[in-house]
């Protein structure tokens, strides 16, 4: 026994299709969904794409309006419903695979449906009644997917890096705080993992810090670049459809509803084929990533052991960490970072090469790179924040045997270069390495600095504190 | 008002937490989700390694049962509710997400959870009565996640990979068909984008196919290697609490319950930190990923136009193509595929910075392995299948204008070298091109070769059947 | 027979080694070159990193001299040492591999080994005379390989995209040249391979010029940031053994003597671990890079044929395409181009995994991230002058086929959009399809539109046009 | 004063030009130096390659003599031509850059012309005589670039392999000779950088000897791979010009010539495009660089301090490690290494790409896989054999430090599990930790165990071996 299921038929260039009547997608979406069962994720797993879609809809059919392309009754309607669509409803009408083919054409053909029959709706009319309000001619007017597409990914972008950037901030002010912390603890310093000379752990937590810090600049430079899009450029740049006033009226409008400052690129030709900002924009994210990694292998090195390790620091435990090994904890919280932060960079290449593959007036890969895109940033956001929240806030030191092992160096010997030269310190370093003795003692019965002036300059206070004192 | 939920309470390394009374899931799993709040998507995603989790389950408690060391009712019970799961019952109860720190520790103890407390509940005993049966000291018994982990994500990816088989299968075959119905159909073929000399149209769809061939005999030599397993290794792969013979017994089950011709490592210690046959998997995805899209990339071009294209074949039109340009078709099905691709290769560079982030005895990062992977194996097996279904299956010829293109052709002039010399074709080449004129025409106007001999030397069949016919 | 070489004796940790009397290298480049037979490559490739060195080492010298740190008759003799090398002199003692492990100390080591024994010699010492002027305490007097090195890295790095910029320019004004020769080259766009809507030739030009102008502003903005240096960091970034003053004495001999607008980093921890500005600069290369490719992809596919292609344009002829096929002419320089361009997004990998491999104070693998980068930047700089040079100044255009193309388009029905509707627009596309007929001629029959107003829509020109011109 | 050389006058497609008369290069190469002056190092720096291409032609010109196309005086002048090539000499003749457009036309062309006027200097003739030998018409007869080209890069590849095969082969023996070395030296194991359980030393290298083992199976089966050649195939892979009996006769020429069990592809149009076999090839090559690299990491890890570091092996001081600090030793060896890898990696990205740009009949962009395979093959070689005799030979361990972390650690108490469970031992490991005592004592005072049993449970030697001996 079927269940009978209500439909109503539509109609496009290769035949007629049953939708399911309650359906505010229509025929061009189903066809996709048919056509890419790629990944079984639909894009309405990005709610900012779906908002930003919306508002370039709105801002289009405002601009028609004002052109007096579009009556006033369907402009009402149609901006009503992307209103109700940038408030979150109908997102789950959005239903074609976040891999797809077609350079975005099936993500715009799934807005244009949804809003139409929302805007029917809304204008007391059925569901498909397309002659009272038409996906393409009217939803649709004056645009194609080849501005609507580009314009909304960069839209959707610019919030999604507006996150990223405070859950940044965030991790940056939780290790700020632990430099603040920690600034008088003093440490050996190491170069190629080998000891160097003292420091503070401060001085070790302000430089990821300071990385953020530069990260955060580079990733705001770089969201600029996003915000020059190419609404009125239509298929190919040319503006074809698009009549005198349009792309300016709709970019206006779309700066308004956005509140973004956004740009109508000098040549639309151009920027109808470029995705040059998004490999930009990949490329900054891979170099966050790659700092992120680096610094958190260093937490994990710095807090390996217990007992077996360098144990310089303490990671608040989080979690169990070994279905066999009684007690054990482990450095979970950066080991998923490091992971986000391999992801990231893998994005990179797949963002590459889709950039790389476009010919002629368009890049038809546009959807892989805004998924690449996506997941790079959302990532990176939420790695962020557990990095901040469940390790970073919680790390403690371990601060005498961090001093122990400075006074016990060899890289002591460093600082009495200048004093006995490198010749004469590289002797001691040798016999202190191979004796197990100290640096100082060695110094002493060698009669090459006087006791008192050989205290001084040891001081390792005196050694980690050369440096000015550097603020984050 | 607050809706009250049944809870019950559960103890770890770190103290006590609440657990909703329906879960199966426990507080390790609790802990880990809220420690990897990163993707959203959980290990529910990927039923073949909850599949594989269950039976390593299995096998485990069989193992232990043969030796001795748990009791015939506990092991009755675990095998009882792995055999659930791997029914594909209780996937919903694997809550933690794809991407986590720990070495796949909280897959692990996520599955000793479920499956305990479903055991609890076949002996009559409630969910967290851990008394009875233990996540740890029973189901995980004689385990490590170090073991079980890679061992489980080895089942699943094997299986993974068979799927995956078996759709470029189905694509060969599409390919194949295609060679044959075209095989005598004349075409001019093209080194460098320039005309070149004269080939079939099934010759060069038969080279699709032979592609596909040569990849799914590497991808099942790779996916040999993914046999070798270390279940017995536990920790570090020195076997530490794995009992004499509970290496064979587990892996004997494991083999006869999954139907794998499973092998142990002969190095335990090695293969407990060694990822090398993923990045050979995933290597060899890469290679299939790189073929695909060079093929995508020529169906695209072969089919560009309609008019101011190639035009040499057409691809079924599977939907509308621009919401802005009537009548336009796309070649979308190509289209994702090269977009899937570019994922595959993005991924790889995931599973390769993974893979060389392993430190000493053990990869902590093979959970984002296991998901790139897993990306890799779907998201190119839904490729396949869709590009053979929904495109090449479609696609036709325009017989005629390939072979005007091929009588009009400067190429044919390469047939006369051995007879006019490399120089002499050379200039009546270079002739034909400057004056728009035929190369037969010139060579008989120059008296370089009798028109009867000529006309035989210039044949298309003969020129481009020159090669033996080659089996698909 | 064995030939006797003048040697003279050197000694450091290890113990005593015989160098070639004549060497201005010494010992710890001896022991370099032994110890990484690698590339069989050595630093003396990188000019500019040589030039750097001695700019630096120059810079260091003054500054000690100033601080009273150096006695100004050694300070002379380096500096003159210096200005040698800087002149172009001695480059081939600098003899250490390109791939090296130690962060650049081997580098350093033989770079103070060359200026001592060359300012020994203008100090009327031998070589090897170390008592009168030591490479260790004199000219690396307050400085460590881990200030030293990146600072001249960035130097090199600086001048070496200078250089590129202006090919990148010359390449620009090839392709803007071109534009404005083509701007009235009527001919039909494509997106995604197929046939779109009517433009100029000259607009598809501007756009290549238009991408080099934008890459050009980004690799401008990323080069500030390699302005940022950490000399005076010292070992790890606390100025250790760097007297107060120095560091910024040392910049501002070292602005003075490159002339750049150096600046010492705010924290000089940070600055000495991080590698993010590299990561950015071939972030920004690779960018560069893909944009190149696609251009060149464009290049290639537009003057495909002769006879079986879309012939668009013609690419002047530099070589012989092929040894078998007589007149066959390649794009070869379009091809050699985007291998380039593979070789950057390659490098590009490397340094991204150079970069996160650094550990706690230090990047050990700078050596490699100047290796890929120096290769991105001046590979790069070859190809734009060569893709300028014997490529795009010397295209031709098929001015008349490609007016051809465009009156027989069916693209044309998108201009009719606004005045008879997407959807009989479609319908009168579909038809030209089946039929192979015009789109003029159906609208007229089908009654649509008169005569007259079909033709004025219709002028290709009009709609090429569409688009404002757009300056370059 | 310009100096007179003396010049000879060649012709080709493009006109005259003067070729220097000792030149063996003619016209070809002259214009593809100066088309492609892109990197400055020229194909001689490929031995292997040049050996290659001699071979091919000189397989060829056998071929063509047995079939009587070739006059028997001739085959015999170009046989001796190409022996003198593999000999070694003229290998500077081969002047055209390794970067180069037109997919290997260039280098085949530079073969054709030094061994065409080196026979024919060998006949008595002077070079440029073409008339009496000529370099396409005698030297290239029955070949394409397209056979021949991608026939001697396999040629190269495979004798690359081998001596890289024997490279990894020393670094396996000396792994294998410290695991051996090291049999009994306890330690500590550990994952995830937490202290673990127990192990030796002897167990840890030996997993470093296994892995090189594995390696090199995985690459001797992808070189089987390389052994498959397309030589006949000519420009597209139907065979024109070849004659029947050519491909086979020319393959078994070349199997002789070489000693190489080399066979003709079943496909040859599918062979002559496809770059498969290189893709896999670099998947290996990144895969042993992958795990090298992990390799070299560990060994820095276990051997960072002296004093502040895990300091559980020493390494062979090589080179002073600090122009600053003195007495410091570096890891340089495993760093130079890890450069290496990362390189490796770097370039499997830039062969991926390259062989997913291929279009149609060919890959035009095989230079650059044959340029970054070589660089890949060749520095893994020097990087094994610098890594096994540089470093790995001369590794000492701090046996006394080692055994006494083990008895001092908390990860004894995973091997109480099965005595105690995993609850109670959970208890033992947490007191442990928080009060610093030991885990046997804790465990006597609460009364878990007796005495005796503790003592035979918790004795490191039964703990680290009950992993069966494994042999390397």
């Amino acid at each position: 026994m079927t269940v009978a299921v209500a439909h109503r038929s539509e109609h496009d260039l290769l035949g007629d299709r049953d939708v399911p009547a309650e359906a505010y997608w229509g025929i061009h979406s189903l066809r996709a969904t048919e056509n890419f069962p790629i990944t079984g994720t639909s894009i309405s797993a990005y709610p900012h794409l779906i908002e930003a879609l919306a508002a370039v809809k709105e801002a289009a059919a405002r601009a028609n309006e004002e052109l007096g392309l579009l009556e006033p009754e369907k402009a009402m309607a149609i901006v009503a419903a992307c209103r109700e669509i940038r408030a979150g409803k109908l997102h789950d009408q959005f239903v074609v695979d976040v891999i797809q083919g077609g350079a975005g054409t099936s993500t715009n053909m799934n807005a244009n449906e949804v809003v139409a029959n929302r805007a029917l709706e809304l204008l007391g009319r059925a569901k498909g009644e397309y002659q009272y309000l038409h996906p393409n001619e009217d939803v649709n007017l004056g645009q194609s997917t080849n501005d609507v597409y580009p314009t909304a990914v960069k839209v959707a972008t610019v919030f999604a890096v507006r996150e990223l950037l405070k859950a940044m901030a965030v991790l940056q002010d939780a290790f700020a705080a632990k430099a603040f912390e920690f600034r008088d603890v003093l440490k050996m310093g190491r170069t190629q993992l080998q000891d160097a000379v003292p420091m503070t752990l401060g001085q070790e937590f302000s430089a990821y810090a300071v990385m953020l810090d530069e990260d955060r600049s580079r990733l705001a430079e770089a969201v600029e670049l996003i915000h020059e899009i190419n609404l009125g450029a239509t298929a190919i740049g040319t503006g074809l459809n698009a009549p005198a006033g349009y792309a300016e009226s709709a970019r206006r409008h779309l700066a308004a509803i956005t509140g973004l400052p956004l740009v109508t690129a000098a040549n639309l030709v151009e920027a109808t084929q470029d995705c040059g900002a998004f490999v930009q924009m990949s490329g900054v994210l891979k170099r966050i990533a790659v700092k992120l990694s680096k610094s958190c292998n260093d937490l994990r090195l710095l807090s390996s052991g217990p007992r077996a390790g360098l144990n310089e620091i303490n990671l608040p435990p989080v979690q169990a960490g070994s279905s066999i090994m009684p007690g054990k904890v482990n450095p979970v919280i950066p080991e998923v970072v490091n992971q986000v932060a391999f992801e990231v960079i893998g994005n990179d290449v797949t963002i590459t090469m889709a950039a790389e593959a476009g010919q002629l007036q368009l890049n038809a890969f546009e959807p892989i790179i805004l998924h690449s895109l996506s997941e790079s940033i959302t990532h990176l956001r939420t790695a962020c924040l557990t990095l901040a929240e469940r390790c970073v806030t919680g790390i403690t030191a371990n601060t005498e045997a961090l001093r122990a092992a400075v006074e016990n160096s060899i890289g002591l010997v460093t600082a009495l270069n200048p004093h006995i030269g490198y010749t004469a310190a590289t002797d001691i370093a040798k016999e202190a390495l191979a004796t197990g003795r100290g640096v100082a003692e060695l110094v002493l019965e060698k009669g090459l600095l006087p006791a008192e002036r050989l205290a001084a300059l040891l001081r390792p206070e005196v050694i980690a504190g050369s440096g000015t004192p550097q603020a984050v």
